[in-house]
């Protein structure tokens, strides 16, 4: 309906079309319950909806590339809305920003083109788990990486993480109740950074991720680092393609979701590189 | 009368003697109103010295190094009491991070000699000032850094922090109500640090600090950076001993105590360097 009346009354223009606008947005999940709408639990679908509809007038159905657990963090998702509105997108940038909260922002707003679909055309995902080592918990962190007391071999973690790069059935990586259909996925990336330790990053990057994929990954690759298990080990626990093989899934909140990739890049300016 | 009696039963071993215990402690000062104890309002020490009683069952008075504003984070606050208690160096480190909330942790514990005076000992300190440059906000770093949307050059900001390197009268960044008896300072370092733009951070190190003294200097740097003033400019502010003349207060959530430093050293291991 919205559509139509647009094309009715402003059908001499095309820019009058309804306009798929994607966001790039920035939240801290420690105060949400992930992304998706839950009734009477705060989420950062409904606290963006809010601020949305607050400046289109209207209240708009939301589409991001992916959805995040509760306490999982995210650098920049892709947000896909549709409007009629004459905003400009720095606009939406300045208007959403004034509208959140604190803990939610939007980093950039791009128009795409009308075929643009913000979860099939997505090429790959970058994670990022981070982990503060040492023995005392850091306050300055505790929102944001895994406190692992115990030292950590983080040159046998990355010979460890070698052994997942390649397109496997990662059964033992995914939830119980994960929903995919295939389990079969491809990584091209787990890198594990000492270089700021104690705070130990590792990085994931794969064409796509099964439910806790990242999260088991790091929860397994810890047990690695910390001599529980040998390298070799972590093979064994892909081809049982079982989870209970696995190590222990990491806790949300070291968990970032960094980019999403589509060819070519539908953000020109984003404030980091990765 | 602790001290007396644990003195009178343990007169044989002179670890009995109330023994000097400084503790490293990090906190997100977000949701606290500063260090110092105030009636009805959540302070560090307040929080601290719940904790504190808790483990050695009597209230214990808490000396640290430095006051911090509302809002102000610190990544390691020396931290000084007095105990009879027997508990081990380690256990104070656990048992605290134990009770402590999320946003307040203990990194040391150490033992100190009975002359320590945690402020007079003090030979100087470290401040790290952090923004974020970026034209949105970021909800990664809203609690940690004050968004500067503007372009800052930090080039003329680097020659203007020179400016105020050297022991001068600094009245002109001081608070209104700063009680110091002297407007004289030492600042040994004023580093401007670019390389993660589009976080800028400045390190503010020097003898002693009068009230908001780094966050008036990182408004009058902000100042010079956008351009609406020469790097000239800081001389005449300095030279004019007046707070009318300097730029504004910075906000205080992007200001971090890094260091307190003492000789010898108190902590050996602390997890970063600087």
């Amino acid at each position: 309906m919205a559509r139509l009346s647009s094309l009715v009354l402003h059908s001499n223009s095309e820019s009058t079309l309804s306009r798929p606008i994607l966001l790039c947005v920035q939240f801290d999940g420690t105060d949400f319950h992930g992304w998706q709408s839950q009734l009477n639990l705060r989420t950062v679908q409904d606290v963006l909806s809010d601020a949305v509809h607050a400046m289109v007038g209207t209240r708009t159905t939301l589409y991001a590339s992916s959805r995040t657990d509760a306490g999982v963090h995210a650098r920049a998702l892709p947000v896909l809305f549709y409007s009629d509105k004459e905003i400009p997108l720095h606009g939406y940038k300045r208007g959403l920003n004034t509208l959140l909260p604190d803990d939610v922002s939007v980093l950039d707003a791009v128009e795409v083109s009308q075929d643009f679909n913000v979860r099939k055309s997505a090429r790959g995902k970058t994670y990022q788990y981070t982990i503060w080592n040492h023995p005392s918990r850091a306050a300055l962190y505790s929102r944001r990486a895994w406190n692992v007391p115990l030292p950590l071999d983080h040159s046998a973690m990355q010979t460890a993480a070698d052994l997942l790069i390649g397109s496997f059935d990662f059964s033992s990586f995914r939830a119980a109740d994960c929903q995919a259909n295939s389990p079969q996925r491809s990584l091209t990336r787990v890198d594990i950074n000492p270089s700021q330790t104690p705070l130990i990053t590792i990085y994931v990057e794969g064409n796509a991720f099964l439910q806790h994929m990242v999260r088991i990954i790091a929860g397994t690759l810890v047990e690695v680092g910390k001599g529980r298990q040998p390298v070799a080990w972590v093979k064994k626990v892909l081809d049982a393609r079982n989870r209970t093989e696995a190590g222990p899934t990491a806790p949300p909140h070291g968990l970032c979701l960094e980019r999403v990739h589509y060819e070519p890049p539908p953000f020109d300016d984003l404030p980091f590189q990765r």
